[in-house]
């Protein structure tokens, strides 16, 4: 061969991991999966490019410039950058064979071509949950979703974490009740305190003109905080009497009170005026998921309620409420803050190795094939090499027992069962090999 | 709102399925993983898109004009069109951190753009487990690799299919010994024997020169078929003392040997002189399988074993056997030959929906909260409506059991248990339902 080497590499910006991170990563799926479909959610899979036309109905400058967008033939295709666009088109164009209401999670991979930076990535994952209806939707929903999120991260074991939620409409609601028309200006500034600090949101409140005993009153708003009841009495107590805001209000009030009937405490959630979660999309609740002590990573998982799904794909008004996981960023994340450690991953999926000394392939083969039927995840090592070198295969993909077949065990059935951990090694019969696993 | 409609649709060529059919490819997506897992493989997931110098590497006329190729930035980028050539890249790559003898398997989306056509795809799955080492691999490897497959399609429930096996050693040899020095083009002709036929192969055979007595002998060797020691018989009567000959019939042999060792019988593969797969690729081992009844389709799962995995990307020599099945394509051709029927498909995961007759939501919530915890998939029905409206939710989406909750049952504390296909109902308490799905 005389070819050109080309130097091996990914395409900046884009996660690739060894397999015992990966059996890692693929141990947390499977976790959120698992919940996804134990609180009755039911999977689909569109595809990762869609029309341009789709892709772009709503439009928006930044996300836009981010696409992935070409055309092949005499298709213009782009790469959705979310699973929620999909997820509108697909319950428009198959709505006359959705069962509603909706429960639909969908795991996978999208794509952004942001300027490449620590922790963000140009292909990731995201695991969205979304109820929709026809009409209108029960606020259950809104307090289901927060506590699958809570069950899955306990699963993962995040270290202490809290979903913030909040309600759209008692921020709109309060602004209303100022007489504060450009809403959407105060809201973007207050969705900064945390980065910006309170005078900095003060300065700028007032820059855009806003009054100062209204720029008061507003900082008094989202400094209430503290456990649910204190929160819902100061807001109460606030004797606003705009429609919206006592909506917003009676909304938040039976969604926790849902939120601790499906088990989360207040260990695991707390309401927070001062999230809003983007501008024009969601109606009423929105969440945010933050690692009490990692604060700086931001959201984990995020969402909230919609009126208006596929509007631009559908008259019909599809409500709903949902919520997404960031596998990959949080992946990477967990690395980053010690709370993901490299050396206890294992390469190996396999329960056990069978090594067979010698020639004795056939019963090695057997053997395997039996702890298969059980489903037990188990390999053989197969090559011609050293006793030595086929033991030191186990320990280095982390395989945690080996099964050694010589002549002396094929005679007697007993086979040499070594525990890597201690060393002991001990005499089985298969049988009682399967009964260690089970 | 004034939205114009954009009306819903999906890129032609790219499957998408309602959530039953969904949950029913998951299904074999699941079953593929397990097998793929229990045997000792590795997962790996590598991006979607690769530069394209890597995935053009090896180049092909065809392939490169089926690539989805577009550039972003200063990116030159494409979309993968199998999952061989990023395992390769990724081999190379990460080789320092690769255990080896290397076991590994990959499910993901691959890309091409073919001209549209009944059950082909632009977008498919491939499901690829594929063992690799540096130098020398055991043949043992060419037999499990169809073992696994072979357990994989009974546990889907495929009508009686077999494994083809055959050595590309043996063809090499054979034509090598009749002093025929255009192997490759015999090899292509020889490869439409099922599509053209006898006669028209002879035809196509001596048109490019070669003599009378050596077609004859060439259709000879390509007519013997039937159980797998009368095959090893005839081709040892051949008396072909030629070494490639010799080694692909004794690895052949020895292949067949250890493929029974992991229990598949002569119901599920035979050896078939007539199958090459490709002309540059594969070196010794090659696999197709074919479903008894349905030939047509062709090949559901093929492979076979190379010498040099990663030539392109490190000077390292990487061996290995892969097999792979496209499994996008599998589905839509179950379905089209009747062993997959619509009628038999549920649009639900859930074992039970759990349905308040009134204003018994917190109740209901606590026992869809403790059938979750017992991980039993569970729904609660949240929205207001009539009953028999809730119960028909059930219905539609093929939830098998309903549990009722109204005042008696709360009082009480039996619930009462519905069994949507028998119509039967009794009054069980929260524990004896839970033990009714263990």
């Amino acid at each position: 061969m005389n070819n050109k080497i080309i130097k091996p590499s990914t395409l900046s910006g884009f996660m690739e991991l060894l397999p015992k991170e990966q059996i890692e990563f693929n141990r947390i799926m499977d976790i959120i999966k698992r919940n996804y479909e134990k609180s009755g959610f039911v999977p689909i899979d569109t595809p990762i490019m869609e029309k341009s036309e789709i892709l772009l109905a709503k439009g928006s400058e930044e996300t836009d410039k981010q696409i992935y967008r070409f055309t092949k033939g005499s298709n213009d295709i782009s790469l959705r950058f979310d699973l929620t666009v999909p997820f509108a088109r697909y319950s428009a164009q198959h709505m006359e064979d959705i069962v509603f209401p909706f429960r639909r999670y969908q795991i996978g991979k999208v794509y952004r071509g942001e300027r490449s930076q620590k922790g963000r990535y140009r292909e990731f994952y995201q695991c969205d949950i979304d109820v929709i209806s026809k009409g209108n939707l029960s606020l259950v929903n809104d307090a289901e979703l927060p506590s699958i999120m809570c069950r899955i991260f306990k699963e993962i074991g995040l270290p202490a974490f809290k979903i913030h939620i909040n309600n759209r409409k008692i921020l709109n609601g309060f602004f209303k009740s100022l007489d504060v028309t450009d809403a959407v200006d105060v809201l973007r500034i207050v969705d900064k305190l945390d980065k910006i600090g309170v005078d900095s949101v003060k300065e700028e409140l007032i820059t855009i003109g806003i009054q100062n005993e209204t720029v008061d009153k507003i900082i008094d708003f989202i400094s209430i905080d503290g456990k649910k009841q204190k929160v819902l009495n100061a807001l109460k107590a606030l004797n606003i009497e705009e429609i919206t805001f006592n909506e917003g209000l009676d909304e938040i009030e039976k969604v926790t009170h849902y939120l601790e009937c499906f088990g989360v405490t207040e260990e695991n959630y707390v309401i927070d005026l001062k999230i809003a979660r983007g501008l024009d999309y969601y109606t009423g609740t929105v969440y945010e998921t933050i690692i009490d002590d990692f604060r700086g990573i931001g959201s984990i998982c995020s969402g909230g309620r919609y009126d208006n799904l596929a509007e631009y794909y559908t008259k019909e008004k599809l409500q709903g409420v949902g919520m997404s996981i960031g596998i990959t960023r949080l992946f990477s994340q967990l690395k980053e803050i010690g709370v993901l450690k490299d050396d206890g991953l294992k390469a190996s999926l396999s329960k056990v190795l069978i090594v067979p000394m010698d020639e004795e392939m056939d019963y090695a083969i057997d053997i395997a094939k039996k702890l298969r039927e059980e489903e037990i995840n188990s390999e053989v090592y197969l090559e011609k090499t050293k006793f030595g070198k086929k033991l030191n295969y186990a320990n280095n993909t982390g395989i945690p027992y080996v099964i050694i077949i010589g002549e002396e065990e094929i005679r007697s059935g007993m086979l040499s069962f070594k525990d890597m951990t201690t060393g002991n090694q001990e005499k089985l019969s298969v049988e009682d090999i399967i009964k260690r696993f089970k």
